[in-house]
């Protein structure tokens, strides 16, 4: 068995989905198929690199992961595969796949070069189809292209300390269903400049003191029951390693979430702060 | 082949129900993994079992129903595991199952008790994904848990026959994709309070006479083509088996819904008036 | 390994799905289960022929389309299957078919007349469920249903040209996720009509010169990058073979997209006038 996940901005109303599901079968019957998302905003490739770094480790070694977010070839981005940690991922290279590649060196990156073998109506969306399925049955990435050394980076998934190290500044790089916020501040670069040093975590306008290890958490008294504790904000590192700003069980439609309460959107700065 | 379902308030937009997928085909990668919602509203228990309540009949025997909704393990809900009606329910013990529990009585019930046989960092969710394959690899139940004899209740899902058997007075518990406004009446306790007799439906704001055996039947007359019963309200038992209140043809984007032009919210009254 | 298809206007927030595919799964436990939309316009019968016929070139021959929209029986619509071009198509006969049937004759059209050989509580769904598995197992059409010839047209689904042939009227029929503005008229159809005129695509308020072979071709100048010509709209034929207007890279929540920005809804009428 080969898995191929999906992680694309195509959404879920129209055919597209469907149809790329149809033609990975039609290309190779057994693939097991499945969705990460398709409601990545539409060639937003920071949110993508966010989704595809958080899933990746719940698959199984080997597993090929498509993503189709701003994947259009052109001038500027060329197809490639990068065989990272024991898995694949078929992405444009545009940046996306610079948050892994910055994390573990790659073991392995080919720009695609099989366009001119597929009929001159195939899509960069057909050529992502032939090459996860060549890869799913066991092929080789040499077959499919040509070795490169370096791909695209992009510096907004990373937060960066000051000089004296007392402040680590990162932003909002994903708001989540619940309206939970999340930044590009990683629980190892937190701990790598925290070194045991007292600390804030700076918002826009409020401040919180503690990084929970979980969102029970907040409900830290035996003398109240759990309920007491909703719409409490909270701060965690989330599965994914990044610090989380977070409303305890919250409902974006009806009490609020973080991303509404707090003010917080997209891209805006959230800081941590340490104290000698 | 074992089929595993899941239900959650995890949405599609992020990684988690992928994740959860990718988790399970680790786990068992023989595994057959069907979505029945991920839409339901944050930690909302009461439409978490009646979805899962709606759902069940339509698999066969043996499938293992994964609940994620309100589900984090804390000093309130253990997490345990439901055998009922040759089927399989793993959820957090807050209530969601006590739907099904009042209808038929379990053929078993424990509280899962492996957490500490799991990593440290283990979650909630990788439980719940280590006890479904057991289950599903046809794996005994107390394997991962010690049996107990009674589960949370929660009363909102049964409407109340007043003392004199004349009302029985019901409310909103769902209102579907259609804006149709589901309540708790099923048609069992219908049934049994009727006795036959003549009965009204009450709303908010406007009545309804006859409960209808499907949603055509509102096109009672041949003289007029079906279009032109677009809009009109209507009520039905639905395959879940509660009563309905709908209209015909609705699209909640354009001409509106039951919920919109009677409007009727979550936990409105709805009740039948019976008349001797 | 036989797939069936599903496209309906059911939502994915309720139960149905996972119901639908539990009962597919309980009557045909090997089936191969592909979603293509959910999200159809409530009892938009346009739309859904557009999407069916959009997807269907990407699945195998021999696949099963199943089509849940506006498929109550009815005293109007009758439950039909549809062989054409080696693949089947079951749905009521409201008009859906026919955008595929006037492109490629069928080569078997039949009534479905099983319906009193299920038990008497049995839905519609439960119908569709029956045949698509009994096709997909390989089973005959003639045994589940009565061979017709004709099913019923709907004509929005086809541009008209003028007396002179100067002009060719077409009109708004699908509007996808990214806010692209999806016509009624073919490349066929434009082709034959235009006999390599020049011409022109005329919108409410706005006109566009060329159609383009993809979205990227409107970034035609080495001079400046490709974020340049973000938000400028253009019109090309996309991979369903109709004309489509878009905003190049639009996302419909943030810059607008051709939709928004172009004052263009579902039905509006986009034309191309030709020169001599």
């Amino acid at each position: 068995m080969s898995i191929i996940t999906l992680t694309t901005d195509y959404g879920l109303k129209d055919h597209f989905v469907g149809a790329l599901k149809g033609k990975i079968l039609s290309e190779y019957s057994e693939a097991v198929i499945i969705d990460i998302s398709h409601d990545i905003d539409p060639f937003n490739t920071v949110q993508a690199s966010y989704i595809i770094g958080a899933a990746f480790s719940s698959f199984p070694k080997g597993t090929v992961h498509l993503i189709g977010v701003d994947m259009e070839l052109n001038k500027e981005n060329q197809h490639i595969v990068m065989q990272w940690n024991d898995s694949y991922f078929i992405a444009a290279d545009n940046g996306i796949l610079s948050m892994l590649s910055q994390k573990i060196v790659p073991q392995k990156i080919v720009a695609i070069n099989i366009h001119d073998r597929l009929p001159s109506d195939a899509s960069g969306l057909d050529v992502f189809v032939k090459v996860a399925c060549h890869i799913a049955k066991g092929g080789l990435l040499n077959v499919i292209g040509k070795e490169i050394n370096t791909i695209k980076q992009i510096t907004e998934l990373k937060a960066v300390a000051s000089d004296d190290n007392n402040t680590l500044k990162g932003h909002v790089i994903y708001i989540d269903h619940f309206g939970n916020v999340v930044t590009n501040i990683s629980k190892k670069q937190f701990l790598e400049v925290a070194k045991g040093r007292p600390y804030e975590v700076i918002m826009k306008t409020k401040n919180i003191k503690t990084i929970l290890p979980n969102y029970s958490a907040i409900a830290n008294s035996d003398k109240y029951p759990i309920k007491n504790y909703e719409g409490e904000k909270l701060a965690l590192f989330n599965e994914a390693g990044f610090l989380e700003i977070a409303i305890f069980r919250s409902n974006p439609a009806t009490v609020g979430s973080a991303q509404s309460l707090l003010g917080l959107s997209f891209r805006d700065v959230i800081s941590i702060k340490f104290t000698n």
